[in-house]
């Protein structure tokens, strides 16, 4: 298992806790220097937040760090990250986003590229299949969640 | 006064609320049907976050919102979104963002309006003023504010 496959794994048992509270499957870890300093999942549901997104909820989590901080990070989600969390990535230059999958959600990833960032896609089967489920189960919980 | 300048108002008094608190003085309202349904400001160092600028705080308290909802609201912003206020309001297709100015930063204007969202700038004498003696008193926390 590499690196990045096990940091992703951790994002999943994220996504999986979610599930687990009657929520979105999404889950995030942001790693500095190797090790995960915060991780977050979707609050939708858990919280009746508009804005608790896996990414936005880790990065919350994180508290107030430093642009040298963010320049050395990588943020790991199990889903392709959504205008709102691309947008959050690109203002503190987060220099690196690893996800699990592009397969059911396409996110800002050429807003992320065009600003520089690198975007890694691991194509991950177990994050695959937990959404597609998801997707089908509460079609509408989804769709509230990208705006549709 | 007219209607946007009435609302922008409202966000200024929000922007007001955050100095007083010893906050960032950046205020935002949701306006549907010509009602304000939220408001919010910076909370940075309020609740030593890294995601509630003044619009996130205005969405989060607005709540789980239709998609029909977001499609007739009009955001105001005392000051331009910053990238990721932008990609929350690109997630949601608000359909009409007016901010107080953008004298002293500029967000993502072009990405707002690559997306079909309508951008009024009221050039607002109050916003500016209360902005500019904000970063002249406090650089740094205005830096992190914005990534820098």
């Amino acid at each position: 298992m590499t690196e990045d496959e096990k940091f992703m794994h951790s994002a999943y048992l994220e996504a999986m806790k979610s599930l687990e509270e009657g929520g979105i499957p999404i889950g995030a870890v942001l790693v500095i220097d190797g090790k995960i300093v915060a991780q977050g999942h979707n609050k939708r549901v858990q919280k009746g937040s508009a804005i608790l997104h896996a990414e936005m909820d880790c990065l919350e989590n994180a508290g107030r760090l430093s642009a040298k901080d963010y320049a050395k990070a990588t943020i790991y989600s199990t889903l392709s990250p959504c205008p709102m969390c691309s947008g959050a990535i690109v203002l503190y230059k987060i220099s690196r986003v690893v996800i699990g999958e592009n397969k059911n959600f396409v996110g800002g990833e050429d807003y992320l590229q065009a600003n520089g960032i690198e975007l890694v896609n691991l194509d991950n089967a177990e994050c695959k299949k937990m959404m597609e489920d998801f997707i089908q189960n509460k079609p509408s919980l989804w769709n509230e969640d990208i705006g549709i």
